[in-house]
């Protein structure tokens, strides 16, 4: 991991590996109403980010962690970390305009193409340690591996007014993390932003890159609503 | 409403109007490890299926309501009514072999092929009186109107092994009530059963009518694992 004035390393305790997450943590949180982003709200009475955190400091894979934050968030971070004991070693880096800028910041700190780096967003507290080192192991052989889970809804397909169904076998809709031979995340984050780029499977794949489905769990929910809190803390306490 | 040895009739009074809705729990509740089938469990101390029927006993709408359900289970849900002093009217029809199945044997309980019918998952308890409302007002003018939420997810379309982006813009997962033209839905449900029938909308474009959606509420949830209930509980208390 490179040094740079863009980061700043929480501990200097790192796992000595070549496997990386990026937890990316970009959102304003303005559809929680709440007054601070939604990464730092409290579930079972610690901020959401931290639960990411150790889900990943605590799988088999036990990646370098880079967390990407804004700036004005940082320095409230590092008090977070402080009032809750939370030692887990993390490098922090600044957050871009867009999903993609920051992670492509987070990126920036990497320098081995040959890393494996997982892409997940700061909100998703739940992801358990199975999905993550099958993500990693699944990425070593087929380059990636992307966790999607099957829809439980029907489906339908809307265009130009008109709705038609889709097969809901062959609907999947996608979670993190989202797992890279770092050479092919690179490449793929070197093109110029879309707003069609709404994860990284679909920077990969706009890079022509095949992509590979994992199999995750409904249970891995992104906290997007105030309510997304409360079942969260059921689907902690099952 | 034509009487059948099909049907019972749960109290004499049912509301003077051509709108109907019908309620369909076809569920073993297998998914849910639970030893009764999943409409019939406790949400707020009652039976979740005593949710579904009075949202839309108190609709606007206010649609006479058949509600379909095993034969084996008919007994069960009339001891069920007593217990809870559940005396809002309906009309009471054996389920069959499939969802589809038994939306048909709803079906021949209405003569009127001018009536508005919504169909509904027993389910689904959580469906607000607005959407119930629009859906009927919205089918009146349309033919037809299926409630349906725009994916929260990044969506992918798995094809032989091979996964491709779809426009989460133009994804929708499709929830009920989706209410038809008697006729137009009586006209569909004259079809062969096919296993790709997974709603009412899939039946009616396979019949060749165009499918109009409305939004729904990513709230409208359909009950399906342990932790559901806990999830509609906390929704309820919104």
């Amino acid at each position: 991991m490179s040094a740079s004035s863009l980061t700043s390393q929480i501990s200097n305790l790192t796992p000595q590996n070549n496997n990386y997450v990026i937890i990316v943590a970009g959102g304003s949180g303005t559809r929680m109403g709440a007054p601070i982003p939604k990464q730092f709200l409290l579930l079972k009475g610690r901020p959401i980010l931290m639960h990411t955190i150790e889900a990943f400091y605590h799988s088999k894979t036990n990646p370098q962690i880079i967390t990407v934050l804004p700036d004005e968030y940082h320095a409230y971070w590092e008090e977070l970390c402080v009032e809750h004991e939370f030692n887990i070693p993390h490098l922090l880096v600044k957050g871009g305009q867009t999903r993609f800028h920051s992670v492509k910041n987070g990126l920036d700190t990497i320098d081995d193409e040959n890393a494996l780096v997982a892409v997940q967003d700061a909100v998703r507290p739940l992801t358990k340690t199975g999905i993550i080192d099958l993500s990693f192991t699944h990425a070593a052989t087929h380059g990636n591996a992307v966790t999607a889970v099957k829809s439980r809804d029907t489906v339908r397909q809307l265009r130009e007014g008109a709705s038609t169904h889709l097969s809901r076998d062959e609907i999947y809709l996608v979670q993190t993390p989202q797992t890279f031979v770092a050479a092919q995340l690179k490449t793929a984050y070197k093109q110029p932003y879309s707003d069609k780029f709404t994860d990284d499977a679909s920077v990969a794949e706009a890079a022509g890159f095949a992509i590979n489905l994992i199999e995750g769990s409904h249970q891995n929910i992104k906290i997007t609503f105030p309510e997304d809190i409360a079942l969260a803390e059921v689907l902690l306490g099952l």
